[in-house]
This record gives structure tokens, sequence and C-alpha cells, in this order.
């Protein structure tokens, strides 16, 4: 089973939107264990559009498009498929009382050029959730030799793709990929350990899973996401899949030990915050080079920011030396950091108090202490900590992998790892 | 003249890494008046990138490929180039010889797999940009019709594509079009109008312009960024597009006013922050809402960042009820916007602070005060006001529009217009 993209607005090429939804789907159908070997872009222009399904078609199993299912004239989604696949759009009741319901619940009277959105080619299933008014579908396709294939059109609001994506898509893929038992995936992410380091680890389980075939294991290098073990299971039902996956994970927490740091869609920043949260402690952070990076990500974590009072991000000469109580240069990095962490308590009204400073400067840095070597600091009660670390990479990178350290230092702690 | 995009890396199918290069070659196409059609992301694999390649050669004019260009088994692009265009691989000295002296430069002796980076396709020119290892390659393809086409291979490392494209990819093209006179772009950056708006405001020199031909005018809307507004010229001399180029300029300036902030590659953040460095004046920020957002994007400024002495990121009720001297929830937020515009002179040590507010929590909204309303504040010597905006979509596009409204706010100010 392989399934390639087909990413559709006349925005995405000329560069005014980047195509994010691509890039998600195609970590999705990885995680899934279906094979995708092309995405294409391309413009609201119908005969465009038709070449790349008609070519989709040839060389793939399924095709998922997105983007084009809106109510104006520029949105053909639904007619190319059509035209396609030989099929007339016919008025698909449901769709069209759930648009209905829709501008109902906003006090708003619908237009009449929305039932566009409810027009569906024959043969086509809506799929079930529709967070907008943008209806998703699946068009089953009969090949020329005989083989079933598939068309998805999701739209292109990147919310309203992933409920339908994660709802729908994924799991119809799996069935569809001769799998007629339930198949349900769960990631643990992880942090500090390289993509060879924890094959290593994991050496001996992986074997024994490639003779049984269930669970299976895969591994997804995130940057600074960190690297993603799925482990994929099939069962009769879904809750023996859940077993499964359970028992599973217990395992590999067990050779992974501090590794792991979440799980799905939770990322560090909603990991340490929801341990915080626990515990009705509230955090404050200062940062330098960082420069708002870690207070923004804290900021707008998926959740737990109730535990996020604040940060503070010093760049200017009189910030730092009031924050330092004297003059910055006098003060080494590593001292300067543990100090910030100090303060970020006291002014920040806050339980525990983050900071990293960093030799951001290439003239700056000593051969001991290179460009790119940050220091990583915390302060709560009963516990003080500043660590050294030598990052790779330009100035962008050393603020996103100082970042991800200084937040798992934290959670290292917490967990009473450290 | 068309031209697409091809992609190759099967990182970007796993959506391990976003795809941002294709939308900036997509934008920077447009900006040049080169038509794009298709962009098409593939994995290393020598029979799909193949066929990509095939297929681009047939319905386009010429193809820039993005990526697989490095030094190991896995890169490439060089061969399949060779391989379709039907020429060996030669060894080319001038390469080589960059690539010794880039490993020499760093002290190193260059593994001889190095030397795969310096074989190119018999006929095909270097692109004499090469700011990393990889170099870029020009292939010329003669089609079966005869029609003269072109194959562009350019790293996937963005600063160096970016080098390539703008040094000699672009121009190239320009070229190609049947364009043999110099060519070049100047973008105008503007925040404040809609496109529509734009277009009305320069409708007549738009049309007069359409009689000439030379400049020519283009509109790209870009987010967050606002819209650009491209003069294209063409003239013998470079130094001839330079003074249409000028004129140009200074004609629509007059016709758009304050709208534009900046030329170029230049953004909201360093035309402010520039400014505020020639006239040796520090800048400090609070926000609620927006998280980190301003902070960050004036930390991370590409020029300017001198002027920027820091941020606050207020979220929790202790460190709001410091910065504003009492209890959060009886202070309006218009009166608190404007009290941390203050607070932020003093306690970032700076002569311009900046704040926001606004209603993001939709249960909080009244009809006078919807979510999505958001106070824009700015305090300096001589100088104060706090103005309410509201703002469309969603907590991410309200703290992305409020943050360039506030710093749009402060140019305007600091320019004279306010």
């Amino acid at each position: 089973m392989n399934c390639e993209v087909i990413a559709v607005g006349t925005e995405l090429l000329l560069g005014q939107i980047v195509d994010t939804n691509s890039s998600w789907i195609g970590e999705q159908l990885a995680l899934a264990g279906i094979d995708s070997h092309y995405q294409t872009k391309v413009g609201d222009n119908w005969s465009r559009i038709e070449e790349a399904v008609r070519q989709g078609l040839e060389r793939s199993d399924a095709l998922i498009m997105c983007g084009g299912l809106g109510p104006t004239q520029d949105d053909i989604t639904r007619d190319v498929i059509a035209s396609v696949v030989g099929s007339e759009l016919v008025l698909d009741e449901t769709i069209a009382q759930r648009i209905r319901a829709m501008f109902k619940s906003r006090g708003r009277d619908m237009p009449e050029n929305n039932l566009r959105q409810a027009m569906v080619p024959e043969g086509a299933r809506p799929i079930p959730q529709q967070p907008g008014t943008a209806p998703g579908l699946i068009v089953p396709v009969s090949s020329d030799s005989g083989q079933q294939k598939v068309i998805y059109a999701v739209p292109g609001v990147p919310y309203e793709m992933k409920e339908m994506m994660s709802g729908t898509v994924i799991p119809d893929l799996q069935q569809r990929a001769g799998l007629s038992s339930v198949i349900e995936s769960r990631v643990l992410r992880t942090w500090g350990q390289s993509e060879s380091g924890l094959a290593e680890l994991l050496g001996t389980r992986i074997n024994e899973l490639e003779t049984s075939g269930n669970p299976t294991l895969a591994f997804l290098a995130s940057g600074v996401e960190g690297i993603k073990v799925r482990i994929t299971a099939k069962a009769a039902t879904s809750s023996e899949v859940a077993l499964i996956l359970d028992s599973e994970e217990e395992h590999l927490r067990q050779l992974l030990g501090d590794l792991v740091f979440a799980v799905d869609e939770h990322n560090m920043e909603s990991t340490v915050l929801g341990i915080l949260a626990e515990r009705g402690l509230r955090l404050g952070v200062i940062e330098t080079t960082t420069a708002g990076f870690i207070t923004h990500r804290l900021g707008t974590a998926p959740s737990g920011t109730q535990a996020f009072s604040g940060g503070v991000t010093a760049r200017g000469p009189g910030i730092l030396s009031y924050l330092l109580r004297g003059d910055p240069a006098a003060v080494q990095p590593e001292e300067a950091a543990l100090q910030l962490a100090r303060v970020a308590r006291g002014i920040l009204v806050s339980d525990v108090g983050l900071a990293t400073t960093a030799i951001e400067d290439p003239s700056q840095g000593t051969e001991d202490q290179p460009f790119g070597t940050a220091w990583l600091a915390v302060s709560m009660e009963g516990f003080e900590t500043v660590e050294q670390v030598k990052l790779p990479g330009d100035l962008e990178r050393i603020r996103q992998f100082s970042a991800i350290s200084l937040l798992n230092l934290l959670r290292l702690h917490l967990e009473g790892r450290r």
C-alpha cells in the first residue's frame, strides 16, 4: 500500500503559505507504516489538478488531496475528482444539513453557494469528522486493471485536516493495507540519545519483535523534537490493541529509562508544565542567547500553560547588569546562568527558575569554550544545578537545542531522575 | 517560460523536515515574473527522481532540483541528471580545487568521497556561488523537439541554495525568458492596506506602466510579512536598471506614503530596530497574549538587534500584579497596555517601551470587545499612545498580527508620520 499526497492551492506555489500540511501527513503515513513516495503541489487549475490525480492513480494505491474544498469557484477539487472517476456530482443531504446547522448556530443564513460544499461525486462517502464547513470525502476508484484504489479529499485548514486524517483516513488506509484487524500506534518521544544509540539499547527487543511481528517498532528522527519510537500493534479489537501497546510501552520504558519524555502529541514543554501544574508550582525563565525562544515555546505549549508565570529576555547591558547585580562582563557565563535562574524565581514570582547563557559570538569562543558552548541552569527549593553543554550547528540550532536541553534537565529532576 | 521545482530527500516525505525551500523558491520565481505550475517532493530513490525529472522536462521549460548534492552514496541528484540528459560524469577541476581549499582552510584533509561532489555531467557549468562544499550546476538540455531547456541543481542547505538562486538561477532564467538585457527587481514591503486597496492607490500608475512595459509592477500577499510590491526593470546595463528602480521607487513611495516600511530582505523588526539604533535608543517590550512572539522576533531580527534591550512575557497573575502595581483583574486591558509600556522602559532599562494586551479567551469577549480585540501601546519621551484593533483568525494569527501592528505603530511615530 502506498499513498501519495497532492496539495492544491496557487498560494502554495507562490510561497505565500508554507505547505506544512504535506509534511504532517507524510509523518503520519510513516508512523502508520504506509509508504509515501511522492508529494506534489499544484495550483487551482483544472487541467493541472486533473493531470496530477490521473498520474497519482497510475503509480499509487491511494491519494490524499489536501485543499480546494471551500465554497468558492476557485475550489474545484470535488469537481476534478468527479470528472476523473467519471461520476456525477450529487447533493449529499447529510452534509447539506451539517452546513446549514453550522451557519444557524452562528446566527447567520447560509449563502446558497455554500451548498457547493455538499456536492459529492456519486459513490463517495463523506468523512464523519467535520470540524469546519468543508466536508472531507472518501472516493473509491476502480482502476482499469480492476484494482480498488481510493482518493481522500481533506480541507487545507490544518486542524480540520488533522482531525479527518487521524479519525478516518489513517485507519481506513491501514484497513485497506490488507489488515482487517484493528491497528493502532503509540509514539514514545525520546531526548538524549542518537538514533543509533536507541537502536543499540533496543537491539535485543527489536530482534524478538521481528520474529513475532506484532507489535512492530520504528524510529523517526525529528530534530529539536527528539527521536520518536513508534509502537504499532494489531489485534481483533481496540481494547486488545491497547493491552499490547500498554505492555510494550512498559517494556520499552524499562529499556529506555529517562530518555522517554512524552507520549504521542505531548511535547517537552507540555510535559514539564504538566508536572509543575500537578504540583501547584509555577515556572519562570530568564533568557539571553535564546532570545525569547524558550518563553515563546512555554507560552504557547499545547497544555499546562497555567504553570507558566513568564519570561524575561535580557539582551541589553542595562537589563543584564540589573539582573546580575553588577557588570555582566565580570561574571563567568556559568555563574551568570545560575544567578539568572535564581533571580527568575523572584522577579517572575515563581517557584522554579530556569536560565541559559551561551557563547553566541564566534569571536568570543576559546578552545575550551568554543562557539556553541551553553550553560543550562535550574533553581528551585532544595535543588540547584548548572550544566555545560556543547551544541553543534548555527545560532538558530544552538538556540533550539539549548531550549530543549534545559527543559529536559528540569524534567529529569522533577521525575526524580537527577 | 515556466519552471518547476523538484525537492529531493526522503526526510522531506517523512515530514522530518518541512520543505520551506520550495516555498521560498516559489516566491522568488513569482517575484521574478516566471511561472511555476508544479512543485514535487521525491525521496532519495533513483527511479523516482528520474521519473520526476523526465516528466518535468516534458511539461516545463526549466527545472530547479533542490537537494541530493552532498558527498554520500545517498546523494544521487548529479548522477540521475547525467543519466537523463545522456552525459558522462566528469571531474570538474575548478570545483575539486574549491572543495580541497575549503577543507584545508579548516585544517582538515579532504576525504576522497568528497570528490564525488566535483563530478558534473559533461556540458554542465558550475554555479559561481558556492558558500558550502556542495556545488550548484546549470545543465543545458536539448529536448527531442530541439527546444533548449535547462536543469539547475542547488543544495538543500537553505543559505547555500538562496545564494545560488539569487546570484545565478533567477538572473539566468530571466535571460532565457528571452530577455538579453539586465533585469533586476526591488521589493517594497507594505503594511496597512489590502491587496485591492494597494491596486486602487496604484491604479493610474499600473495603467501607465502597462503601456510602457518597463518597469513592471506585481503584488505578492505574504501574510504577517505584509504585501510586497515588486518593481522589475530592464536595461542594457546594471547601472541603468538601478536608475529606473530608484526613480520608480520614489514615485511609488509618493503614492503609497507611510504604507512602505522596508525594501527587499528587511523586515518590520529590522526596520524599527535600525531607526532606533541610529538614534542611540533602546527598546524594551512587555508581552501578555503574544507570549514571547514579539521578543523572539526582535531578538532574532536580521539587523539592528543592538537596539533591543529585552522583553518580559507576563502570563502568571503574580508577575502581572507586580508589573501593574495592583490586581490585574481590576485594570481595563487598554489601561493595562499603556501601563506595561511605561513599566517596560524602567525595568528593561530602555528609552522606548512597547506592550500589548488582548481578549484571548473567547469566553471573556463582549459584543464591543470580542475575541481578537487587542491593544497596542507605545511609551517614549514626548510620546505615548494606545490603540485598539480588532484582529481576525485564531489565537496564533492574533499573536502574529498584534506583533506586527504594534511594531508598525512605533515605526510610524519614529518616521514622524503619527
